[in-house]
C-alpha cells in the first residue's frame, strides 16, 4: 500500500515525495513548539504510577533516579535499533489522528477499538490497560528547601521516597483537579517554554498481563489540558503510549527516548501535526534516519552525555526542501566587506549629510526611551570613570603643554561640553569623545611655535579651529568619508592596536613613575632607624641674607617650606618615600587583576542566577575601583589621589572664558592659519572615522545605522566651538567607545534548556552617553567624593581598558599562533583555507607596520600620525600583489575593486567548472538551486541538504539541466535500498 | 546463500554467529593496530594524482585543503548513507582476500579477472583504469620553516601549491623508490603509530571513462610495503580502492571515510583480518551498524568536529562476546572499600610485619633505579624547600616552647636522620616526616610540666620516647594497625583538611604577623618628612650611673645598642619601618599565584612540547621561588630571610649532642613516663596511619604495596633514636608527603593523535625522599646560598601547599555544591545517584565535625588532637543511623561489617527481583553472565554489550533461564527486520 517509486520523472525518494506534500500544504499557520515529557510506568509501594523520568524542550533532561534531580540538558543519543522498532511500532500500533479528545479516560477509550478488531488485543485486556493507563502522575519537580531540612531525620532513603515527590491524584477526576493544576502553575520550568507550545507525552511501561505490545499515537483535533498528565500548564495535542509485556524496560524507554526525541525534532513535529495517515509518519521517521549523525562504536562511548553544542543546524534549511515554492526567496548575501549605503558616494552637495539625518531621525525616539535600563547605569559608572580619567591625564599634559592655557578645568568642562553635545546629535551616539595622544602634541608644537614668534597662542589656535571646522564642512559637503570604504581590517586593526598599545604603556609608564616620584630606600636597616632623618638646614647665604629667615625655626618647616625659604634637606631620609610606591602597585595591579577576575565571573558556576552573574561582570570594574579604593582607605596612605577642580574658573587666572578673534595676531595670521589647520582637519578626519569604522562594525550588530558625515559634521562645529571658548579638541576615542559598546551588549535569554544564548546587538540609545558627560561636568562639584580615587586604581583601570580592547582582535589571536606548535591551534576558519605560513607572512607584516608606527609616534612625526595611517592603506594596497585575493578574503577584506573584480571573476568562473573554488559558496548555491530545483533530481546529489560546504565540486553537479536526468551508480540503489527498507520493516 | 535464522536454539543474529564463528577460531596472535590513510584522485595542472586527504589511528584526521595542514583529531562522523553504500560497494565490488601481493602494479593486475567475467567492467578500461591507480602519491607532510620563508615572495598560493608538496613518481618503479621511503622515514608522525602496526589504503576518485563504479577490496597475505603509497613507512595490508563516474566525489569521498572509520574500529579491523569471504566483511558491516550511536539532525551540526572523548569504551567488552570461552574470566572486583591486605589481621605475633618486609623488599632494587628521571629533580627541590621552611618554622617554635632546648639545629638535624632513615627502610617511602603541630604543643606543655616541678626536661623525655617506642613495637607486633580500616573517607577527609586548614590559616597567620613586626606609618606625609627620625636619647639614670655611658656617641647608636645601654628611642619614625610589610605582602601573594597560574600552564596551548610544559608545571613551584628571589635581590630590601644555622652545634650551650638517660631525676619518674607516652603513642599511631592512609589511597594507584607496620616500626626506632639525641620527634606530615605523591605522578605518553593521556601512577621510589633529607642535613652548609630567599616566599609556598592538597578533595567539592544552583552542579557521580538534599546533610556533618576539631586545637586540648580523630571515626558510626547504607556507600565508604552485612543483603536481594538495586553492579554483572552466557540469548535484553550500567532490572533479565527461552515481542522482531534489511540490500 505503499507507493512505489516508478519512474515519475522526478527521482524522489517517495518519503521525500510524501513529505513534500503535506508539508507543502498551508503554510498560514506556524506549528507550536512541542513540550515532550516521558513518564515510566513504575511500582511505589503496592502502587503502580506513572513518574517522570525525561523531558524535552529542545534537548533532553533526564530524571537522576538517585539524585532525584534532573540531568543537565543533553543532546539525544539515540541507538538504531530504537529507532527501527519505533518504526514498527507505528506500522503495528493504533494511530489516531485529530481525535476530539476531552478528558484521559475518554481518550483512553478510543484506542481499542480498532486493536481488538484486528485481534491484535483481547477484549478483556481492555479494563486492566485503561486502570494502568489511568494510574496518577508523578512529576519531577523542585522542593522547597524548608521541607528538605524536615527529612533530615529519616535514615533510609527507601521509606523517604514516596514524601519526596508531589503525588497526583487521579488527574482526570475532577474534584481533585486543583492540586495538580496548582503545582503545574507554581512549576517555574514553564518560563523556559514558548507561549503558544503544546504538549505531547509519552508513556511507556512494562505489565504483566500483556504478552505483546500495546501501542498507540494520538494526535487530538484540538489541544486539551489533561489535568496532571504534563508537568506544566501546557495543553497537550500529542499522546504516545507503549505498554508491552515483562523483561523489556530499558527497550520501551529507548524507544520512549526516540519518538520524544522525534516530536521535538523541527522536522518530523511539522510531519506529526500535519500527518494525513500513518504512512505519512512512518515518511517522517525515514526522512529522519536520512540526516542522522553516526558515530562509531569504537570512537565513542554512548554514556557520556553530549552538551549541547553552540549552534544547531537551522531549521529552515531543512524546511526549505519540502517548500519547493519558497526556495530561493531566503538567499543571504555573501558578505564581502560591506560598510553599507552610509559611505556611498550621493554625488550630490551634502548629499550623505542629507542621508544620514534622514536615517537617524526616526530612531530619535528610541534612543531615548531605550536607554532605560539595568544595564546602563553599569556602562555610564564604567564609561564615567573612563573618562574622567582620560579628562585628568590629557587636562594634566595639556597643562603641562600650554602653560595652564588648557588645564584640568578645561578639559573636564571641554569633554561635558563636546560630549554631551555629540552623544544628542551625532550619528553615532555610542563613540565617545574624548582628547586624543596627537591632538596633544599637536597642541604642544604650536604652543612653542607661537611663544618662539611671539604670536598669541590662542588667538592663533581660534583661527586654526574656525578654518578646520569649515574644511570640515566642506568634506562632510562632499561626501568625502566614503574613502573610508578603502580602510579593511588590516588599516582598523593596526590603528586599534597601536591605541590599545598607548593605553597599556600609559599605564605601565605611570606605574613605574611612581616608583621614581615614591623612591624606596633600598638601604634601610631597621635596627639603624636611629640613622635615618631629613633636617632642614638653612643656607649660609640665606642665614646672612635676611633676618626674617633667621628667625624661622628650621627643624619646625616642612621639606617644600625649607627649599622655599632656600634650606637645604640633609640627611639619609630626604630623597626617600616609604611604602607608597609599593602601595601603588598593590592598588594597580590588584584592580587590574581583579578586574579580570570578576569578568570571567560570568562563565562561573556560582551564584544562583544568571542575573547575579552578569550583574558581578558588568560592574566588575566598579567593583573592583570600590574594593582598592576601600582597601587604600583602611590602610590610610597617603597614595596619589584624583584631583578634581573645585572652582569653576579657567585654569591660568589671566585668560578669560571667551576668546576673542582679532586683536592680537597680524592679519596674515588668520590666513595663514589654514596650513595647520589642514593638518589638524586631516588628523581629526582620520581619527574619527577609523574609530567611527571600528564601532560600526557588522560584528556589533548595530540596527539603527550609522552617520559619518553627520558625525564629522558635529565635529566640525565642536572644533570650532572649544575653540571659541578656548577648550581643547575633541574628537571620537577608540579604546573607550569600544569599551562603551561592549558595555552595552544584549544577549538573548536563552529559552530551551541547553541553547547558548545569542548575542542580539548593542543597546544603542544617546542616553548613557549624555549622562556620562553630564556627570563629568557635574564632577566639578563631585571633588569630595572623587578625592578618595587613588590614582595607581585608575591606571589599572587604563591597563584592563587596554588590553581588553586587544583581545578582541584577530590580529592578536594570529600573534598568538606564533608561540603555539600548530596542532594546538584553535580551530580558527582562517586556518582552515589559507596555509599557515601565509597567515605569519600577513601578520609579520602587520607586526613590521605597527612597530614602525610606534616608533613614529614616540618622535616629534606623531603630528602626521594620521597621515601614518593613510600609509598603512598604502601597505594594504601593495599587499595586493604578494597575497592572493583567496587568502585575503580570509584574513582581511577585499579592497573595493579588487572586490568588484572577484565578483565578475567568480561569475566568469562559473562557466569553468574545474577552477571554480569553494569560496564563492553563495554563487553555488544560487545556480545549483536554479538547476537543481529538487533535493533528489540530481542523482549525483547524494546528500541531503542544501549545504554548499559540503560539496568539492557543487557545478559539476548542475552542469545544466542534462545530468539531473541520470539514473546511474550508487545513488539510485541508495535510495531503492531504504525503500525497501521501509518495505521489509512495513510487512513485518 | 546466507544461513538463515531457522530457530537453532540460539538465538543470534547470522551476522553475529558468523563473526563469533570467525573470531574465535584461533587467538595465538593479537591482530596488529591498523593505520589507514585516505588518498582522493585529484587534477593537479594536467596531471592526475591521488593526493591524502585524510588518516586515522584512533580518530579521524583531515587535511585542511587550503590551510594545507592537519585538522585536530576527531571523531568520525558518519551518515547512514555512506555506511549503506559501503556495504553494497563490497557486495558488488572485487573482493580479494590473503592476496599474494608485492607491488602495487601486480596488485592492480589481480582486480580485474572477476569483474570482466561478470561483465561489470569492459576490458577495453583496464588499461585506463590501471594508468588511474598508478598515478603518483602525495601525502601531507610537515613543511620545513626555512621552505615556507622561501615561498614569502609567490603571490598566487595556486602556483605555489605543487611546490608545497612532497611529490613522490611512481613509487613502483625502482630507480625512484628511494625519495619516497627516505621521506617516509623522516615523517615524525610514525611516532604515533604502534610498532608493530600495519596500513590500510583507501583510495577514492571520480574518472571520466566510468560509468559504473569500479570497487575493491583487497587483504594481502603479507603485509608489505608498496613504495610511497602510505606517508609513514608501515606495510600495507589493506586495500580498498573505489573509483566511479564523474559528479560524485562527495559521496566517494564519504563511503572512502566510512571504511577507513571501519579498518579501525577494534572489532571491524578484527573481523577484515579474519574474514574468510565477503559475507564475513559484510556481517562485520552489520555488526558495526548494530552499535553505533545515533545523534538527532536537530540537535547536532554534522559540521562540529567531536573532540575524542577522555574515555572510549573498551574494546574488550565488544570482543568478549565473540569468544563465549573467554568470558567471565575478566571480571573486575567491585571495590567497596578496599585497604588491601596490607592490614589483614594476621593473629600471629608480628605477622604484619613479616608480611610488610616479605611484601616491600623484593621492590627495594628498583627503589632506587627507579629514582632517576627528571621527575625526581623537580620533586626533589619542591620537597625539598618544603621540608626546609617546615624544619625553620617548627625549629623556631620548638625553640621558644622548650627554652633552645630544641632549636632550629636540632630541628635540621633531627628531619635530615628521622628522614633519610625512614625514606630508606621504611614500607611506604612516599611518606614524609616532619614535625607536626600536635607534636610540638605536647612539648611544649611538657617543659613547662618539668621546670615547674624541677624535672630535668630532657631526661624525662628521652624516657618518654624509651616507652612510646616501645609502646609502638608491641602496637607493631600485635597487628594493631589493622583498625585504621574503620578510617573512612569521613575520617580522611577530616584530617586531612583540618591540616589544609592549619597551613593555610599558618601562611595568612605569618603574613599578617608581618604587618605588625614591620609596622606602617600610614600618617606619614611625605612634604613632612624632616618631621619624622628616631633619636636615640640617654636615659636620665643611665646618665647618672656610670661613666662610659656617658662617653658613648648617643647619636651613633643603633636601635638595639640604644637599648642595651638604657637609652630611650624617641621620635615619629621610631615604631615604624617602611616597605617591608608591603613588599613582604607582594613577594607572598606573587609567589601563590605564580605558582598557581604556573600549575595551569600545563593545559595551555604554547610553548612547542608538551614536555616543556610539564616541565614549567612541575618547576612552577621553584620558578616562583627564584623569580620572587630575583625580584627581592632587585628592590634590595631587608625582607626577612631565611636563616640557617651555620655551625654544627646544639641551639643551646649547655646541653650536649648525647642525652644520659639516668642521674638527674627520682628512679620512680622512669616508671611514670609510661603515662604520658601512652598520650604521644596515640598521637603518633593516628597521625602517621591516617597520614599513610591518604598516600596509599587507590586512586593514586601505587603498584609495589604499603607497609603500615613497619612504617610504624622505624617511627618506634627514631622516637627512641631522637630521644636520645635529643631531636624533635617525627611523623608522617599528610601535606608534605601529598605534595610529594603530586609531584611524581606519571602520565602515559598519549599513542594515538586525540587519545587523552591516562593516569599511570607514582614513581614509587626511594631516591626523591633520601635526596630532600640529604639536602636538609647539606643545608646547613648552604646557608650562603639560601639566605637569600625572604620568608614570604615561603609562606607563599605553604598557602600553596595547603589550597593545592584541599583543592583535592571530594569534601571541598561537596562545599562548593553550596554556592551552586543545582543546574550549574557538576556532574559528579554521586549527585546522580544521591540527592542533593542527604548530600548536603553530609558535608554539614562534616563541616561541623570540622568547625568542632578547629576550635579544639586552638585551645590545650590540641595535645589529645589524635584522640578526637577516634571521635571522628565515632561520629561517622553514628551516620549509619541517619543515612542509608546506598548514600554512605556513594558520599563515603562503608564500614567493614556494614559492608560485610551489604554483601550478604545483596544476594539475599539478588533472589528477590524488586528490590535489587543498581549499585551492586559487579554482583548484577556475574549473576548475568551465569545465567545468559550469550548476548542475544535472551530476548529481553535487546542491548548489545556487557554494560550492566544501562540496566535497570537486571535480574529481571535472567530470572533463572527460563526467559531465555522466551521468544516474544520486540527484540526477535528487531532482528528479524536487522536480517532482512541485510537480504534486501544482499539482493540489490
Amino acid at each position: 500500500h505503499d507507493d512505489d517509486n516508478d519512474g515519475d520523472g522526478e527521482d524522489v525518494s517517495p518519503a521525500a515525495e510524501r513529505l513534500r506534500y503535506i508539508l507543502s500544504e498551508d503554510d498560514d499557520l506556524p506549528t507550536p513548539t512541542l513540550f515532550t515529557e516521558m513518564d515510566t510506568l513504575q511500582r511505589e509501594g503496592d502502587e503502580l504510577e506513572w513518574k517522570e523520568s525525561a523531558r524535552w524542550v529542545k534537548f533532553e533532561e533526564k530524571v537522576e533516579e538517585g539524585g532525584e534531580r534532573w540531568s543537565k540538558p543533553h543532546v539525544s543519543t539515540l541507538s538504531l535499533h530504537s529507532l527501527f522498532e519505533l518504526r514498527t511500532c507505528l506500522q503495528t500500533g493504533t494511530v489516531l489522528l485529530d481525535l476530539d479528545g476531552y478528558s484521559l479516560p475518554q481518550i483512553v477509550g478510543e484506542l481499542y477499538p480498532r486493536q481488538i478488531e484486528e485481534g491484535m488485543l483481547s477484549p478483556d485486556l481492555r479494563g486492566k490497560i485503561t486502570f494502568v493507563l489511568l494510574r496518577k502522575h508523578r512529576h519531577q519537580t523542585k522542593k522547597p528547601i524548608h521541607r528538605s531540612l524536615a527529612d533530615i531525620g529519616k535514615s533510609s532513603s527507601s521509606t523517604s521516597e514516596i514524601s519526596h515527590a508531589n503525588l497526583f491524584s487521579h488527574s482526570w477526576l475532577p474534584e481533585s483537579d486543583m492540586s495538580p493544576v496548582f503545582l503545574q502553575l507554581k512549576n517555574k520550568f514553564m518560563k523556559k517554554i514558548p507561549r503558544n507550545a503544546e504538549a505531547s507525552n509519552v508513556l511507556v511501561g512494562e505489565v504483566d498481563f500483556l504478552n505483546k505490545p500495546f501501542v498507540a499515537f494520538v494526535r487530538l483535533a484540538q489541544a486539551t489540558t489533561l489535568g496532571g498528565l504534563t508537568e506544566v500548564p501546557v495543553p497537550t495535542r500529542f499522546l504516545f503510549i507503549l505498554l508491552g509485556p515483562q523483561g523489556k524496560a530499558k527497550s520501551y524507554n529507548e524507544i520512549g527516548r526516540a519518538i520524544a526525541t522525534l516530536m521535538v525534532d523541527d522536522l518530523f513535529s511539522d510531519v506529526a501535526y500535519k500527518a494525513r495517515d500513518r504512512e505519512d509518519l512512518i515518511a517522517g521517521i525515514d526522512e529522519f534516519l536520512d540526516e542522522v549523525i553516526v558515530l562509531p562504536p569504537g570512537e565513542w562511548d554512548p554514556k557520556i552525555r553530549i552538551e549541547p553544542p553552540k549552534k544547531v543546524p537551522s531549521a529552515d534549511k531543512r524546511w526549505e526542501f519540502y517548500h519547493p515554492a519558497q526556495r530561493g526567496t531566503e538567499i543571504s548575501e555573501l558578505v564581502y566587506h560591506e560598510l553599507g549605503e552610509e559611505l556611498a558616494f550621493t554625488g550630490r552637495f551634502c548629499g550623505g549629510l542629507y542621508l544620514d539625518i534622514k536615517r537617524k531621525l526616526p530612531w530619535l525616539p528610541s534612543d531615548f526611551y531605550e536607554g532605560f535600563h539595568i544595564q546602563s547605569i553599569s556602562a555610564v559608572l564604567f564609561i564615567y570613570l573612563g573618562c574622567i580619567t582620560n579628562a585628568i591625564t590629557f587636562g594634566g599634559l595639556l597643562g603641562d603643554a600650554t602653560d595652564n592655557y588648557q588645564g584640568v578645568m578645561e578639559s573636564f568642562l571641554g569633554t561635558a561640553l563636546a560630549g554631551s553635545v555629540f552623544c544628542l546629535f551625532s550619528g553615532q551616539p555610542l563613540i565617545i569623545l574624548s582628547s586624543t595622544g596627537p591632538i596633544l602634541i599637536f597642541e604642544k608644537l604650536l604652543f612653542e611655535f607661537s611663544k618662539n614668534n611671539n604670536i598669541d597662542y590662542m588667538e592663533l589656535r581660534l583661527w586654526i579651529g574656525i578654518h578646520s571646522c569649515l574644511q570640515c564642512f566642506i568634506l562632510v559637503a562632499t561626501d568625502a568619508s566614503y574613502i573610508i570604504k578603502y580602510m579593511t581590517r588590516f588599516t582598523e586593526e593596526g590603528f586599534s592596536s597601536l591605541i590599545s598599545f598607548i593605553f597599556i604603556s600609559d599605564a605601565i609608564k605611570k606605574m613605574v613613575g611612581s616608583f621614581k616620584y615614591y623612591p624606596i630606600n633600598t638601604d634601610f636597616k631597621p635596627d639603624y632607624v636611629t640613622t635615618y632623618k631629613c633636617e632642614c638646614l638653612p643656607h649660609t647665604s640665606a642665614l646672612s641674607n635676611s633676618l626674617n629667615v633667621t628667625a624661622l625655626d628650621w627643624s619646625q618647616l616642612s621639606k617644600k617650606e625649607c627649599l622655599k625659604y632656600g634650606g637645604s634637606l640633609v640627611g639619609k631620609s630626604c630623597k626617600y618615600v616609604p611604602d607608597l610606591a609599593l602601595m601603588s602597585f598593590i592598588l594597580f595591579f590588584g584592580t587590574y587583576t581583579m578586574t579580570v577576575s570578576l569578568k570571567k565571573f560570568k562563565f562561573s558556576r556560582y551564584f544562583p542566577t544568571k542575573v547575579i552573574r552578569k550583574l558581578i561582570s558588568d560592574f566588575s570594574i566598579f567593583m573592583s575601583i570600590m574594593t582598592f579604593v576601600g582597601l587604600d582607605m583602611l590602610m590610610g596612605l597617603k597614595t596619589p589621589k584624583l584631583i578634581v577642580p573645585t572652582e569653576f574658573k579657567p585654569t591660568r587666572p589671566d585668560r578669560g572664558w571667551l576668546v576673542m578673534p582679532f586683536g592680537k595676531n597680524p592679519w596674515w595670521i588668520y590666513l595663514a592659519s589654514f596650513v595647520p589647520a589642514l593638518l589638524v582637519t586631516i588628523l581629526i578626519f582620520m581619527d574619527q572615522q577609523i574609530s567611527a569604522v571600528i564601532v560600526n562594525r557588522k560584528e556589533n550588530k548595530l540596527k539603527k545605522g550609522c552617520g559619518y558625515h553627520l558625525d564629522l559634521f558635529w565635529v566640525g562645529v565642536l572644533m570650532a566651538a572649544c575653540s571659541f571658548i578656548g577648550l581643547p579638541w575633541y574628537v571620537a576615542a577608540t579604546v573607550i567607545s569600544i569599551a562603551h559598546i561592549d558595555s552595552l551588549k544584549m544577549e538573548s535569554e536563552s529559552s530551551a534548556p541547553g541553547e547558548q544564548p545569542q548575542f542580539l546587538g548593542v543597546r544603542e540609545q544617546r542616553v548613557t552617553g549624555i549622562l556620562v558627560f553630564v556627570l563629568t561636568g557635574v564632577s566639578i562639584f563631585l571633588a569630595p567624593i572623587l578625592k578618595f580615587i587613588p590614582m595607581p586604581v585608575l591606571y589599572g583601570v587604563f591597563l584592563y581598558m587596554g588590553v581588553a580592547s586587544l583581545s578582541g582582535i584577530q590580529f592578536w589571536d594570529r600573534i598568538k599562533l606564533y608561540m603555539m606548535p600548530s596542532k594546538h591551534q584553535p580551530d580558527f576558519s582562517f586556518l582552515r583555507h589559507v596555509p599557515l605560513r601565509r597567515v605569519h607572512l600577513f601578520t609579520l607584516v602587520q607586526i613590521i607596520c605597527l612597530a614602525v608606527l610606534w616608533i613614529l609616534k614616540s618622535t616629534f612625526l606623531a603630528i602626521i600620525f594620521p597621515v601614518m595611517i593613510l600609509g598603512l592603506m598604502v601597505v594594504r594596497k601593495m599587499l595586493d600583489m604578494v597575497f592572493s585575493q583567496h587568502d585575503l578574503a580570509w584574513l582581511d577584506d577585499l579592497l573595493p575593486e579588487k572586490e568588484k573584480k572577484k565578483k565578475d571573476d567568480d561569475k566568469k568562473k562559473g562557466k569553468d567548472k574545474k577552477k571554480s573554488r569553494p569560496d564563492n559558496k553563495e554563487e553555488e548555491v544560487r545556480q545549483l538551486k536554479l538547476c537543481c530545483p529538487l533535493k533528489y533530481l540530481c542523482p549525483h546529489c547524494s546528500i541531503t541538504g542544501w549545504d554548499t560546504a559540503l560539496w568539492k565540486q557543487p557545478h559539476a553537479l548542475c552542469h545544466g539541466a542534462v545530468c539531473c536526468g541520470l539514473r546511474t551508480g550508487y545513488s539510485i540503489q541508495w535510495r531503492t535500498q531504504f525503500h525497501l527498507l521501509g518495505q521489509s520493516i512495513h510487512t513485518l
